[in-house]
């Protein structure tokens, strides 16, 4: 089964206006200038075009959006903070943009229901601090927190660093508010835990990139704020002893263990180099380093996080390691965590993997890849970093020295099919954060179940019929 | 958009000859001793009735029975365990009853990924068994844990006592396998933690009652075993209280409070008069009890639990307390939670709710529902219990003493309406564990978003539209 609708891209003036009765003048951009952020993406990936973008104040107006788009077959891109790493929120072919930045009200923070309501627009960071000032905790946490929302967040079902104990997106989400592809409005705004009444559309919408269905809003989860958070950057000599470390901090942690990432030595050079007044947490430089953290609503996590540290020495598990000493410490362990991605910038092109494989399965997927990536490109260099208590590594490749980087980028696919078919192997996923939009998309057939692909394509043709919800994404 | 197709119930020989060719004369049952008990179920809430049981040995031949009743519009009900509360399991109307019981193979345990591969018919106390036997925690944990089936579990999106903690069904399952009502199998067995490439069809299967296709096998999650469990049996002077101590427990204990029963007194009278030799757990009888434990990697459990009883002694909200010496106090504490409902039965008829409300709605839910009934019916008796934690109450109302049971039992709709309007009020859902079969497919409509409810339908029509899978329940 194939998606054949081709929906309407070429907006007449009529259109147009009509569009842009809905929203008022205001909230419809059409000029070039102000197009321009809604086109354009962080990576410089993709740039897209589009005559108009429409800025909603409300549901009510997304429905009337969606309804017209309906009846016109016109398509939608629907789109957040505009940080998505896919091209998912890009508008290829012209389609009108639906920019949710607007619907940025947090409608209730419930802290006897330990909920939180957010509008699609509310920026992370934002739905964080609200959470924070009632003395809870929303775990979500992600590099670009500062400027991507909620709905986006929930569209790709993001992940980030804090899901090895809370979860991914999907997780964090008790109920949404969904407009569908013809106008009408799905609510199921609910608090509740439990509830069996019936198939869980929640979950089809959450992850589906806009393409099923706009979500609006949504309740989310809070946690009680940790009273302490310990931090240590730790120095090993292998992503196999970084997984024996993982297995120790569980024993003794327990749901107390919220991050681990792994770093490789390569990560630091960057950083130090390009990054914002970075230094290297550890005065000796090991092969590999885990930035760890302990949250926990007890007093003893320090304590904690020293006995692990303490048998994973005693186990010639770590080499070197370091607590942060305060808010401060922490916060620069944290930042260089979020520069390595930016820090290879001024090394010239990188080519990128966002792979997860079953946890125990990240050292071989990282020698294995490592040894693929080399030989096919002699004098690349492998930068893997990511959440190893997830199996989730950005296997990213950064360009020989002082090689072309056009020339270099141009093996982009050459190298995700080397990386990619070794994670297919390993039972892992091409894209365990970022989503398909149209950057895996093609890819996806060659990696996916076919009967589930052919289940996700039927579910499309159902859910959106005239294909004017983010069309030519995912599918 | 209603469904309309009306699958075949009647079955030719030459039909029931196809069917059992599949499976072998062995593993189909005809006879009429032997089909019985597929046909009623443990409450004698309804009879079932059907020619032909089919005992599939294998995915493939779950896949070619789907395949054939596609083929021959045959209608079938899928069946593991056959303890559903909701008549989900039984042919109200003929159709092949597909039992998944002899799809009992664990394939695999994972202890490095911390997953375990099984079948649907696995029954759940032999997963837990299984995931013990590695030192590993499988959670899910029910009343009908001895006969109920992993497929059943999913289909139904089973909660239970460590939901609190650990989640429901859903929360437990990585990946699971599918055979679709035309006989194709989506094979979904991943074991990774993230994987975002595409549409999310796990949690479409899960909790849709087999009515959108047969889960055949499943990849769920397995937890490290706690070192120390500590079990408290509590007694309090309101739901009021009872709430401040989950608050104050969950404070204090954070994810290691892993259940929070709430139990009214009358339940405590019913047991010890009618259970298998059980005593009240205290001495000093106070209106309403908790049930909670503690499980941890670490050994200070005991302390942590002792911590928070005396600040709830020095609060003032709790009033008597025991906490659980040797396992076979536990044991006892547990057999009294697992004994309320069959309790109830030598007490006359008794009419059950299994509802959600927001957690810090309970006390109210229990106040209005409790007036609302005995106003509607003098002398009925609330026994209300179940999972506070999860804002989970089992709403059960004992006839008033020595009124005719069949007089009560015909108010069964009566006393329902009147309390889920009350359910509805609060925000709560009129099925939290138990799901929606046929007892509650007609009263559905009345509470959930009807757009929401349109799209349910649309998604069953377009995976199943001959209306095979399990007609006539849910929708």
């Amino acid at each position: 089964m194939n998606i054949v609708e081709k929906p309407v891209t070429t907006l007449s003036p009529d259109l147009i206006a009509r569009f842009t009765a809905i929203v008022g003048e205001k909230y419809a951009v059409t000029d070039a200038h102000d197009l321009a952020p809604y086109l354009t993406e962080e990576r410089n990936l993709y740039q897209g075009h589009s005559k108009l973008v429409l800025r909603p104040g409300s549901t009510a107006e997304v429905a009337a959006i969606c309804k017209l788009a309906s009846e016109t077959k016109t398509a939608l891109v629907p789109q957040g903070g505009n940080t998505g790493l896919v091209g998912g929120q890009t508008p290829h072919h012209g389609e009108v943009v639906l920019s949710l930045r607007r619907l940025d009200k947090v409608r209730e923070v419930d802290t006897a229901s330990n909920t939180m309501t957010c509008e699609a627009g509310v920026v992370l960071a934002t739905a964080q601090q609200q959470a924070d000032a009632v003395d809870r905790l929303f775990p979500l946490s992600l590099g670009a927190e500062g400027s991507c929302t909620i709905g986006g967040n929930l569209s790709t079902n993001a992940g980030g660093t804090a899901a090895l104990a809370y979860g991914v997106a999907r997780d964090l989400a008790v109920g949404i508010e969904v407009v569908l592809a013809d106008g009408r409005i799905v609510s199921n705004l609910s608090k509740l835990k439990k509830d069996n009444t019936g198939y869980d559309l929640r979950d089809l919408f959450i992850g589906a990139e806009g393409t099923l269905g706009i979500i609006t809003a949504a309740v989310l989860k809070l946690y009680p704020k940790p009273r302490a958070v310990e931090t240590a950057f730790v120095g090993l000599a292998s992503p196999d002893d970084a997984l024996k470390l993982l297995e120790l901090s569980r024993a003794e942690a327990a749901g107390t263990l919220t991050s681990f990432e792994l770093i490789a030595d390569i990560c630091i050079d960057f950083c130090v180099k390009h990054g914002p007044n970075i230094r290297a947490p550890l005065d000796n430089r090991t092969p590999w380093y885990v930035l760890m953290e302990i949250s926990s609503q007890r007093d003893d996590a320090r304590a904690t996080l020293e006995a692990i540290l303490e048998r994973g020495f005693d186990e010639g598990i770590v080499e070197d390691a370091v607590i942060a000493a305060n808010l401060d410490q922490r916060t620069a362990f944290w930042t260089l965590r979020e520069v390595i991605s930016p820090a290879q910038k001024p090394e010239g092109g990188s080519i990128k993997h966002d792979v997860s494989v079953p946890v125990a399965a990240v050292p071989q997927l990282i020698a294995e890849a490592s040894a693929a990536v080399v030989k096919l490109i002699p004098g690349c260099r492998p930068v893997p970093f990511g959440h190893l208590g997830d199996g989730n590594i950005h296997y990213n490749v950064s360009q020989p020295v002082g090689a072309d980087q056009q020339a270099f980028l141009a093996r982009w696919h050459d190298v995700n099919e080397v990386v990619h078919a070794i994670v297919a192997r390993l039972g892992g996923s091409i894209s365990a954060e970022h989503g398909i939009g149209v950057l895996k998309r093609d890819e996806l057939p060659h990696f996916k179940d076919a009967v589930a692909l052919d289940v996700m394509r039927t579910l499309k043709a159902t859910l959106d019929p005239l294909n004017i919800l983010n069309p030519g994404k995912v599918l």
